[in-house]
């Protein structure tokens, strides 16, 4: 059995060196490579994905997966082995129920839809990109007929992203979410300020140093790490020692600084990964809800506290003098944390993010179901905006049109960005009963102890349990949104309020 | 036909891909990668390797080529589609010969001697590196056993960089050089000037924008192309329009500016390769020398001439007041064509390089064939230098321990470097006679005739044709030291004499 688990591990690395080197060329074509080399690239990453995907649907692996079964009963379930056993199982189960010709049409689908979508988007033009929709809605579809055991079918596609979460859990919560901020927002998000200023400028290299400056603090290190510039923002990896964060810089916005902290919150998990997991599947944050989880952590809770500040305001008035040299820090910290109704998800603040989110939830729900005629999907998202918003929609180009993720058939994904606000705030809440000084420690620029506890608890688990199981071993329950509400309603509350 | 042909092209971009993301890790581990991810990429690299080597060398890609015979027979020659079958053939039939254990183990030797060189090298430490040394050549004896189509072994690690190069030709070749060579060094290689000034400082931002402006001139763009820091620099590619470049840059050395160059130079002959041999194994120069010809001709036989320094002197003056700004051109053109016996052969002159090549060419076949006991290897080093270029060799690492090579099992390699010199200025003469006005384009800073001139003879047939097969198409002769020695005469004997 030890010579039949070798194996595996053999086999196993080896896909995971090919999804590896694929995360590698991804970063390398958004952020490094010369626009020429588009096309061959497509084609390079095609292949290793292919490669991979038969490699990995092998009846070879099955067959050992098989043959493992007794060997793992023997073993603790919480040990690395066991849960190397018990994930792939799980992994393998899922992707061998997918044709590789419906795979490879959803890929297709994906790169050709992309483009389309970016002129749409340019244009205002959503009818260049209704037949792009058409088309992922129906590949989606048929790739919830792959499978059989779920409840609703949007739980499969939550299921890529949410191993194990079902659709009924996270409308529970976030119908409870909704009851609380749709008149949270009404009541704050009227309340105005003169945050002119944040306007800049923001010196470019300034931003630079002073975004190293904090994540250095959080655990950044150059020995395991990168931070460079891209269009969209994201974090990638080769390994736990080899971590690709990126960010970018506008003259006129500083949001740059909380980007940082945001893909640094991503990159600290993929980088506390127990190097016993190395080169196997078992070496990522376990869910996107939970990635997001950590992001939203050191963004948000961390890096929007006025503990945080209280260190850092005087040496960040310093680096950024034309700026805020005359802005006091109660005024700055009020700017950064305005809760303000505003079209674009990824501009929004930490409050009404999350109704951006439930919007797209429902819908894809409703798109799914056939229950939106998708001709009618622009007014259908403009009136649904406005009653959760407050605001109208201008053009399309501000709504139904802003995101990537459907143009590429990432129906499911959406939930986990709030659902990952939610758990941010359960682990908070358990790591400030551990140590109730963290607040203190932060007003010193200090972080170190609040990094270990997380890296302990949670990255360093990898995606060896459920995502459940995770957050049950990390704060000891299931999901849960009251923290998250009590969370905005006392700190933007108060900020209302003062 | 068509479709056994189909799929012959399909299973080599396939292929392909693999071998052209392997070269992205490389590029992106040299100059990239934090130092934390060394362990990592190694093994992806191996991966794909073993995966594209495994699929190359697979019973159904031999099918395909029987299977093709006649459909090959009915093409052109010089056709993309014959061309494809027939090198791709000479490919299957040599990687097929190799067992993939030994392949493995080469690899795997190649991995581990590298760091036992770097520390031996650092050290002075001969006795350290010369078990890697042995195995490197047991390994290589039992390479060459895995052959019978050769006159003398040594031909068969020739055949790896230089495919259907005969040694025999090659020691015919050097002989006539190193007869013209050993005197014409001592007798030019004496005369002395004041260098003092090529000291600098030579600021790093200055060099790297004086490096861009180059090569920008050559043909170079940012659109197709990237020019990074490392610290041994190198060109790679992704495919003809994604090439990247690497230099380095020291306060006190301007060396910089030639070897932007230089690398320009293997650059623009990838780039230049026909778009109809795109994803297929066709497409990459055709072989170490072909490739060597370029870098140094655009290096040596373009930057280093008068007329191409009419032109650029006045505004590099300009670029470095510190170093230059009292230097004459004619001081600063004699420093940059010095000819000085030194130990180390990557910072020789254009002259004595080729001794550095010949001293290694030599001793590889006696190492190969038994002759020199390995203890020894330093001494006859030793002796066999001071024979050549005149002057005593201190110590090992500024002796046999310099080159990485021997580390990875490269031999056969170094003898390129000196047949590109000499093709070089085949090429050189060729274009001359058809564009007699191109000195006169240098004195204007304009090189898109040659550039355009080179890419429509010998860059866009990739490995379509033999080495032997390309020069003749080029020159219209096979290599031949003789042009290449005139060349060297007229113009370093003129600058000593003067």
């Amino acid at each position: 059995m030890k010579e039949r688990f070798a194996e595996l591990k053999t086999r196993l690395a080896e896909i995971h060196d090919l999804r590896r080197a694929q995360e590698i060329l991804f970063w390398d074509q958004t952020v490094m490579m010369p626009p020429g080399g588009g096309s061959v690239r497509g084609h390079q990453v095609t292949t290793l994905d292919r490669i991979a995907h038969e490699k990995f649907i092998s009846v070879e692996i099955g067959t050992l997966l098989d043959d493992l079964s007794d060997y793992e009963q023997q073993l603790d379930y919480g040990s690395d082995d066991a849960s190397l056993i018990r994930t792939t199982r799980r992994d393998w189960v899922k992707a061998s129920r997918v044709p590789a010709e419906l795979a490879a049409e959803m890929t297709g689908a994906a790169a050709e839809g992309h483009d389309v979508w970016a002129k749409a988007r340019a244009e205002n033009d959503y009818e260049l990109f209704r037949p792009v929709l058409e088309r992922a809605v129906e590949l989606k579809r048929r790739y919830v007929d792959c499978f059989d055991d779920y409840d609703e079918p949007y739980d499969v596609l939550l299921d890529d992203y949410e191993p194990g979460m079902k659709t009924v859990e996270v409308r529970q919560v976030f119908d409870d979410l909704k009851a609380e901020l749709v008149p949270l927002i009404a009541e704050i998000g009227s309340v105005e300020g003169d945050d002119a200023f944040m306007e800049g400028p923001w010196p470019i290299d300034a931003q630079h140093a002073y975004s190293l400056k904090i994540i250095e603090r959080f655990g950044y290190n150059p020995s395991f790490a990168r931070l460079d510039l891209t269009v969209h923002p994201f974090a990638a990896s080769s390994g736990t020692q080899d971590i690709r964060l990126t960010t970018r810089y506008l003259e006129d916005d500083v949001t740059s600084i909380f980007t940082a902290m945001h893909e640094c919150g991503h990159g600290l998990y993929e980088h506390g990964v127990s190097p016993t997991l190395e080169r196997t599947p078992l070496c990522h944050g376990v869910s996107s809800a939970l990635h997001e989880s950590q992001s939203r952590l050191w963004e948000n809770i961390v890096g929007r506290s006025r503990h945080f500040w209280n260190h850092f305001y005087p040496s960040f008035r310093e680096a950024f003098p034309e700026a805020v040299g005359d802005v006091d820090q109660e005024r700055f910290f009020r700017a950064i944390n305005r809760v303000k109704p505003s079209h674009i998800r990824v501009d929004a603040d930490e409050a009404t993010y999350n109704l951006h989110i439930i919007l797209r939830f429902e819908l894809e729900q409703e798109i799914l179901a056939g229950a939106i005629d998708l001709k009618e999907l622009p007014e259908v998202w403009n009136s649904r905006f406005e009653e959760y918003l407050g605001i109208p929609v201008p053009t399309d180009t501000l709504g139904v049109l802003q995101d990537v993720h459907w143009s590429g058939g990432g129906f499911g994904y959406f939930p986990t960005y709030s659902l990952g606000n939610i758990v941010s705030v359960q682990i908070w809440e358990k790591v400030l009963s551990e140590i109730p000084d963290l607040h203190d420690q932060f007003e010193l620029g200090e972080f170190g102890q609040l990094h270990e506890w997380l890296q302990t608890r949670l990255y360093s688990l990898g995606r060896k349990f459920t995502p459940q199981e995770t957050l049950e071993r990390v704060v000891g329950g299931p999901i849960d949104a009251e923290p998250y509400v009590r969370y905005l309603k006392d700190k933007l509350g108060a900020l209302a309020a003062a």
